[in-house]
């Protein structure tokens, strides 16, 4: 089974959002057993949206689109859809009453044009759209499917999870199983070089190299009737892996770097606490995305003014005046200092220039400490990319929490 | 002059990675005047690469790509490029000598793979990458243009505003001006239900609405010869726009809300200082995403421990006792805290429950109460979603602080 995913929306054309329902049905389908070849993105447009659902048939049997159900003028995905396959417009008075009492509720009444939301291609299976005004459809004729979504991603993706995945389990005749293996220390060419033989040999499972900001990931795909046996097909390939790149290796489905770290501090009861100054509270965000975080995570200081990081963390003003605020010294003493303030068992102190501005020869733009203080764990690591800038102030930041939580994950080794 | 952006990249049909890649160079492409009407993505499969780039080319006369240009085997956007344009592949001396010199810099070799980097269709015009091995290209002929530069996102705009858009600008003919609208305090179909007739009789100033987290904003966009003229066309627009919903109007082409925030704060020389607790670090994640914000922010403290609030940012234990973590009181007492703590201007508290878990009947996942506190503006303000769940816990974490900027910018004004 093959389906493609097309996102309406000349918002998407624009720019002026980052598609991201389009990665998360792509995963969701693999995970599905249903191949994506292809994802498109067209504008509000009926005649480009007709010739793109035209040709996204001609190369599968689902099309997945999300976008263009909102009540206004140029949303007209359902439209298109109900006349590429020539079925009429019908109004759905279930999904009328839903809207009335939606609006009820929120002490509003609906705009002529929310109404609109509510008419249907005649014989479309309806999904209730919890989190929003739009509801979701599919319509299935002659060997194809199309399921229409609303744009909203939090919208999309509960209606996906409560209603679209059970309906689309009857288009899956097989199970994927991956297993996510990451490394960090070896760059992606590297890892490649040592592993290319084997990448090559294998089509089921499949392996495949991903580079992320910071780690390499190596991605083992199997496909099997059931769940069993492809994840057993997994498991001589990842020997394989560990035997090429063992040293390298720092989990198997860890998930993000965030997420192992709060599972492990959870598992242990430890207590962490992160004090931050380039990285603006990227790193206590990072950590607080994980529900549960706050069974782990006490407090997080972004000492942003030097000031700061002698008043509330206890940073030595000898310190500052002898070393700088970027240095391997600040940054030990910014991980003990939280961690003391907050009574935790983990400390981190990151501390660097993200830029664009406030380099200097002896300490350029990209340059940064991250330490971290705990009873058995003591370090410090510093960071400085090849490259002149570093590929911008998002990056560096985002590199300094990776880097920090390269080391929590080592630490929490001791525990 | 039409063109069409076409990523290549398994890992984005997997939904591993985002593919924010077409949004940034739809943005740049759309201000540069050149239309974006398709936005595609195809795997590291040749076939299906060859087909697509037909697709495109049927459609377009630029076609922007970008992945498949690193060392892997599986890396076949110039081979398929060269193949569609009848061109032999070539070794690039130049390429070859920057590659060498980019690892004896890294002081490490090349692999061999590495070197396949440096070969190009016979008379590309090649553009260097600074910040990656991977050089970009554009290949033209016979009336078709084909760019390629590399999949990571840093390095692709590094290379697109270094050198392809001088390069591209030979092909645009006319100049885009878009002025946007922030909106707040009113939801997307009553904004359109006002400006319906407006929106469908302007032609040439566009105007269209979208539906952000927490804003709406309409962007209004006139093409002309000139920046001036085009630039002149949006102003009677703007002025029918402030007659129809000017109330809720709270900037013109202020950017993101931290965006504008930071800037009143400087112009303005004042300090704020951020508490959070359900927010996690969000919101001085926020305001430090933008550069030079150590002008104006000093202190952000993530107190997600109640006992946190009390040590750190001085909460009445009492307060805790009598109303509980996520109250009016305890928002005031964060916000004040802060202030007093970090000396600042302006301080601001964040204290509700993002969820999952943690609701109540009393107080359900997604209550949010955020306070500011200053010498001219004291306020604090309850948000709760109509939604169950009210879209989850990125979704609410972001909307705190959604509503925190807001109030900010209202504290602004009295300054």
């Amino acid at each position: 089974m093959v389906a493609e995913i097309l996102c309406v929306g000349t918002e998407l054309l624009l720019g002026d959002i980052v598609n991201t329902n389009a990665a998360y049905l792509s995963k969701q389908l693999a995970a599905l057993g249903i191949d994506v070849y292809h994802q498109s993105v067209v504008g509000d447009n009926q005649g480009r949206l007709r010739d793109s659902l035209k040709n996204a048939f001609s190369r599968a049997d689902i099309v997945i689109m999300t976008g263009g159900l909102g009540p206004t003028y140029d949303d007209l995905t359902k439209e298109t859809v109900a006349e590429y396959f020539s079925l009429p417009m019908e109004l759905h008075e279930e999904s009328k009453k839903r809207m009335l009492e939606y609006f009820a509720r929120r002490g509003t009444t609906p705009t002529p044009n929310n109404l609109k939301q509510a008419l249907m291609p005649a014989g479309a299976v309806v999904f209730e759209n919890d989190t929003g005004t739009a509801p979701g459809l599919a319509v299935e004729k002659d060997g194809k499917v199309a399921v229409l979504m609303p744009g909203p991603p939090f919208e999309m993706q509960a209606m996906f999870e409560g209603s679209v995945r059970p309906w689309l389990l009857k288009f899956s005749d097989k199970v994927l199983v991956s297993r996510t293996v990451h490394i960090a220390g070896i760059g992606e060419s590297a890892v490649e070089h040592r592993l290319k033989d084997m990448m090559l040999a294998h089509t089921n499972p499949t392996v495949a190299p991903y580079a992320k900001q910071g780690e390499v990931q190596l991605r083992v795909t199997a496909a099997a009737k059931t769940r069993e046996e492809a994840y057993a097909m997994t498991l001589p390939v990842l020997e394989e892996i560990r035997e090429a790149v063992g040293e390298y290796i720092y989990g198997i489905d860890v998930g993000t770097q965030e997420n192992a770290a709060v599972s492990l501090l959870r598992e242990k009861r430890l207590w962490i606490a992160t004090a931050e100054s380039c990285s603006g509270g990227l790193l206590s965000k990072r950590i607080t995305d994980i529900p549960g975080a706050s069974e782990v995570f006490r407090l997080g200081v972004c000492a942003y003014a030097d000031a700061m990081k002698v008043k509330v963390l206890g940073v030595g003003q000898d310190t500052l005046d002898r070393v700088g605020a970027v240095s391997e010294e600040v940054a030990a003493e910014m991980a003990a200092g939280v961690r003391r303030l907050a009574g935790a068992d983990i400390g981190v102190g990151i501390t660097g220039i993200a830029g664009p501005s406030g380099g200097t020869e002896e300490k350029p733009v990209g340059l940064i400490y991250v330490a971290v203080d705990s009873e058995r764990y003591r370090a410090v690591e510093k960071y400085l990319p090849a490259h002149r800038q570093g590929g911008g102030r998002d990056h560096l930041r985002y590199m300094a929490t990776q880097m920090a939580l390269r080391m929590v994950l080592r630490a929490l080794k001791e525990y």
